[in-house]
Order: structure tokens, then sequence, then C-alpha cells
């Protein structure tokens, strides 16, 4: 199939190149907001032919991938309510999905019907399409959240992309799906970020980062993470990212309690659980690179 | 120097197989209070003798070391008030400072002089004598925290020893210890194993963390350290602990109104400064095997 990229970062970059090499993608058009992203994809040589209009780069094209951050998906739906051509299907990688389906939904009109919610759970700490891979997918879980207007082959061959190049797919609601990702990525990246923003805003911040071991790293690694891309998840995901929050930070007023009274049990106790549930878990759909 | 070992763990084993392979110690005896885990020192070579008493592992020791959690270290300091030989030299590893400080200043009387409070900021996810490295300490920072009565010639010998097998050494006050790694280690520790049994506890966890990617592998990483070392920490830190954790408490107040109010400047700002902060980072005295 012919293949209209909207979007030229890590993922989109790297879907370009897994669909090519399992052989259900022959060609890529794509577009970026910045032109220079669009034409260093094709100078990678992971994209044919850069345009500088959306409505170029999806002309004839039979799949169209949505691979911005969420936030700027509206905007694109827009357009390709005008554009796409009648036979594409249209699928995003987007992080979020309730949000942008009721988007797609009051946009795209009768090519609603050809739209699959699809979201990769692979990406690194290195963003950027310079750092894009054909073997991103291989053992990770992608999320489909179809809904009942979704054409069944239009679900079924976008599944098949996926399945192709490594990948496990999953079909959830696109509620479950943000509710899963709220506790298991959106918070720990909120958290992630407000640690290293609390301790550099310290007036021994500085001092202190100095001293900052493995554990921090680790902890922190994914506040490196694109500021652009988690302002945009955490907004489009408000909802239930919210709600995870207010837990957390309902077990961290506990938490403080047990610190300031000294009481070692209760301490011992939620460390004991989360420190069993932690060392028998395994991640990713079979050990592959996972992440986002 | 002839050194006692009290507490057999992954960070008593690794000193011992560090200070003996630079040379500097020249024969190991180790107590532990699971008698077995002595033994099994002696079994893989890093320790020459195990004694099934405190008294009897210190007799004739140059150089006495503390490294069992640190809730069990001042019963271990009363025991050497007594039998300690009056030459020896006694030092940790220990994650707080100020807390064990005080107790050994009440407890060790005379010999206090010779105790250098010493924490080796290194480590890993796996615990227990069969991870220790002789190699650990390799590029690591030792923070030692001395007091005005801490002999001059005990401090050079336990800082020599450690830069001895590649570790860099800095002195600071044990407050100034206490409060950074309050901030850069005990209070992620803490994050992180709320996330986990928060999670974990929920009535769909097992089926979120399913779901999990690299980055909640990685953030939660710290979450499978031991239960009672870190209860013990965030006791015996509990005052340095509490106040960088009611901060966070604040910035997430903070980070929750600007969630559901859809602050969008507001969150790429906080994100933007973290991840700045974050990816400009390096780890450690020089890139070596850091954590704790």
């Amino acid at each position: 199939m012919k293949l209209a990229l909207l979007g030229c970062g890590l993922l989109g970059g790297s879907l370009a190149a897994a669909w090519r090499k399992s052989g259900r993608v022959t060609s890529v058009s794509a577009y970026d907001i910045v032109p220079a992203q669009a034409q260093r994809a094709v100078a990678l040589g992971i994209v044919d032919r850069a345009s500088s209009a959306v409505a170029d780069a999806v002309r004839d094209a039979d799949c169209i991938v949505l691979a911005t951050p969420v936030g700027s998906m509206a905007a694109l739906l827009a357009e390709l309510a005008r554009d796409a051509p009648e036979k594409a299907i249209i699928t995003d990688v987007g992080s979020t999905k309730v949000e942008l389906i009721s988007a797609a939904r009051a946009l795209l009109g009768d090519a609603f019907a050809r739209f699959v919610p699809a979201h990769p759970i692979a990406g690194g700490a290195m963003p950027g399409i310079e750092n894009a891979s054909a073997d991103l997918f291989q053992g990770c879980w992608v999320i489909t959240t179809p809904q009942e207007q979704t054409r069944a082959d239009a679900i079924e061959q976008i599944e098949a992309n996926w399945v192709a190049c490594g990948a496990s797919v999953e079909r959830m609601s696109a509620q479950e799906h943000d509710r899963i990702f709220a506790a298991v990525s959106h918070l720990p990246h909120l958290l992630a970020f407000a640690l290293v923003q609390l301790v550099a805003s310290q007036p021994d911040g500085a001092r202190k980062l100095r001293y900052a071991g493995a554990g921090f790293r680790d902890f922190t690694r994914i506040a490196a993470s694109d500021p652009a891309m988690w302002r945009d998840i955490a907004l489009a995901n408000r909802e239930a990212l919210s709600a995870e929050l207010a837990q957390f930070r309902g077990l961290l007023e506990w938490l403080q309690a047990a610190v300031d009274s000294g009481d070692a049990q209760a301490l011992e106790r939620l460390f004991e659980e989360a420190s069993r549930v932690r060392r028998t878990q395994s991640f990713g759909a079979d050990g592959g690179n996972h992440d986002v």
C-alpha cells in the first residue's frame, strides 16, 4: 500500500521504516509542519517524497498515519476530511484515544468509518527521526480502539501492518486504554518531570543533582521526554490522568503521615508489597523495546 | 589491614572484595545476623572467616565496617563499644548519617573518635552478596561526614581505602548529606514504591501492569529494592525526607490544578524546565555504577 506519513518524528519514521521492511508498504510520502523534517526523512531513505502541504502528501495514499503530538491531530483531521482520498484508511500513533476519537467523529464525516485509532507502546528516550528504527515495534504491544462505525476491513489492514512488523495487537475500548496509560505511563511521566523540576529549583539543587546516582537516573529518564508531546498528552487525557494523580496524592498523604509518625510497620508493608509486585513484573508483549 | 565486616550483603561484600583487590586489606572476618550469609561470603571467597558473634568477628580487626540496614547499626555500635579492639577504626556504608552519628556519639564512648561515617553511592537493583563485585565502586562517589572529634588519621585511612578502589571521596556535613539524599534518592524510592503499590492495588491493576512499557520499567526499577533497608532509611532520615515529600506534594497540588484547568502553558513550562535539566545532567563522579 501507499503510505502518507503526517509527522516525521521517532514514531512516524520508525513506522514507515517498519511497514516498508515488512513488505506491506511500497511507497511513503510525508508531510511535517517543519518542512526540513520531511526532507530529512527523505535524506534518511525512510520517505520517498516530502510534501509541504497535507493535501499533496495524502494524494493517492491507501493509508494515512497521524504521527504528530496528539494536540496537533485535530487540525490534521480537519484537513483530511477535505483532502483524503476516499479509499484511504486513516490511523494514528497517539498516546491518548478518547479525545482524539471524539475529534475524529466530529471532523471526519463519512471518513470516520475508515479511521482506526491505534497506539504502539514503543519509543525510547531519544526522540527524532534520526533515531528511527524498522525494528522499534518488534515484541511491542499495539493497542487499537476501533469504534462501532469503524469498518472491519480497515481495522484488519492496520492490525495486519502491525503484526507484520513483530508487534502484538490488542483491541480495547478507548476509555480503558486511556485509564491504563494514565496509570502506567502518563502519571509516571508527570512525577518524573515534577521531581526533576523540584530538585533543580531548590537553592541547593545543582549541588544535590551532582550526587544523584543510578536510582535517580533511571527514575527520571522519562523526564528527558519531549515537553510539547507530554503537555498534549496530559491535556488530552486530563480526566483519567487527574483521577490517577488524585489517588496518588492520597497515597502520598498517607505516606507522609507514616514517615512523620515513624510508623515502621506501615512503611515496610507498603514497600514489601510494591517490591514483590515489581520483582515479579515483566514488561511488554514479549520483552521488546517498549515505551510511552 | 585486617577487616571485620558486619553485614554480608551486596555493599558489604563488594567493599570487602574491592578493598582486598586494592591491596589495602589482607584478611576479612565477617558476621551476619543470619549465620548462613556469613558462611556464603566465605564460600564465595570474599571472606576468610565467618563468625557467629560480633565480638569474635572484630577480634584483632584494624578496621570494622557496619554494612547492615541502617536500623540495625545502633545495636552493633553498642556491641562495638564493648568489644572493638582499641586500635580499630570503625566505619559504615549507611545511606543516612545524622541519626547514626548521634547513636554512635551516645554509644561508642571514646571509640567515637575512631568512627568515620561514610556512604558509598553505589549499588544496583540486585541485592545480595552473590551480586557483589570488587569493581562496584569504580567511578562512584563516597561521601564521608566526619565530626569534630573524628581522628584525622582514621578519616585519612578510610578515605584512602575508597580512593584505592576507584571512588571519588567528598566530605560534607551529615546534615547536608541527609538533605541531598532525601531529595535525589530517598524521595524517588518512596515515589516508586508508592506508584507500584497504587497501580497494583487498583481493581484493574494487573491488567494495567500488563501494558506497562520501558518508561514504567525504569521509573519503578528502584521499587524492587529491599523493603527493610528502605523502611530503615525512611525512618532514619525522616526529618529531611518529610520536608522533601511535603515540597513534592505541594508541587503535585499545583500540577493537579494545572491538569484540571487545562493550563497548557504552565504544564509546558514545567516539563520544559525539567527536560532541559535532565538532558544536560550527567550522573555520578565520573560515569560509574551509581545508586542508593
